[in-house]
């Protein structure tokens, strides 16, 4: 089965987000707007189930931190993925790290660029106009981000949560 | 803000589910397949956080309970809505009434049918037409649900997961 680990942003920012994914993301339908954490890999339920397990130890070493979005941008010439760029800090970087070394460091990782995205697989013509557009707009933003989320895929493409971790909880 | 209270049924029985849906439930794009625990309700960024130490507190003497679902059946003429029955079990009807009554007393309630809605919104024909067809598949499917969420709704009518509630855990 396929899981991935995100984080969901507050309602605010996802409608926000919305407001464009719609038009420009055909993943709209697919999951809310997040904060990809670990992109998806393959495990088996029992192997899911210790999974969970280390991302409660991991949840509960780390802290609420600060998510700050100052500016929308692209990974272009890459691919044509324009996205809200969240500003790097050590507690994400952090907890980014820890979920790809340890228990995880089987897993490949590119270079963390921390982000939301609002628009994929668009046309070079569409993404320079939609970024065009986008850039004028003053997008100045900050939340705490409390928790994240392991999801699956379901056949559809659609993602289900699986199970919600809190960060620095006392259990 | 839109919460509700609902739980997810295993990755096997969502893919069939959804394969229904997607032809004959307006709401497939707005959550994947669920059962509801809890219709949707009214809460501020404040009050949701008493709401789920209640939920904590309500699934840790909650205990893993069977999912188990023998026929197709229909709300008609209440409703045009079809779905896969589950069969009522002690442990369910108890979590449901713990999430009706004590902290949530204050909510309303109708009987608890619990059911995984499979076609919702059908015309009169298409309905007895749907019914027909699926009445005519065996279904018999057998699982244990361990868990349920906490989930609130976006502008755009898709709902996010807030918070994951383990049934029974120690902690």
């Amino acid at each position: 089965m396929k899981y991935g680990i995100a984080l969901f942003p507050s309602k605010k920012l996802q409608d926000l987000v919305n407001s464009y994914r719609k038009r420009y993301d055909p993943h709209y339908a697919l999951i809310p707007p997040h904060l990809t954490l670990k992109n998806s890999f393959e495990a088996s339920d029992s192997e899911i189930k210790d999974i969970a397990k280390q991302l409660d130890a991991i949840s509960d070493q780390a802290n609420p931190f600060p998510l700050k979005i100052t500016k929308v941008s692209s990974f272009y010439p890459v691919n044509n993925v324009i996205y809200l760029k969240v500003e790097p800090n050590e507690q994400l970087s952090n907890l980014h790290e820890s979920l790809h070394s340890g228990f995880f460091s089987q897993e490949s990782e590119y270079s963390f660029v921390p982000h939301i995205t609002i628009g994929q697989r668009l046309s070079d013509d569409e993404h320079s106009d939609v970024l065009g557009q986008l850039r004028m707009h003053k997008v100045k933003h900050e939340e705490e981000i409390d928790r994240f989320h392991l999801l699956y895929q379901l056949e559809n493409g659609m993602w289900t949560v699986y199970e919600t971790f809190l960060l620095g909880k006392e259990s």
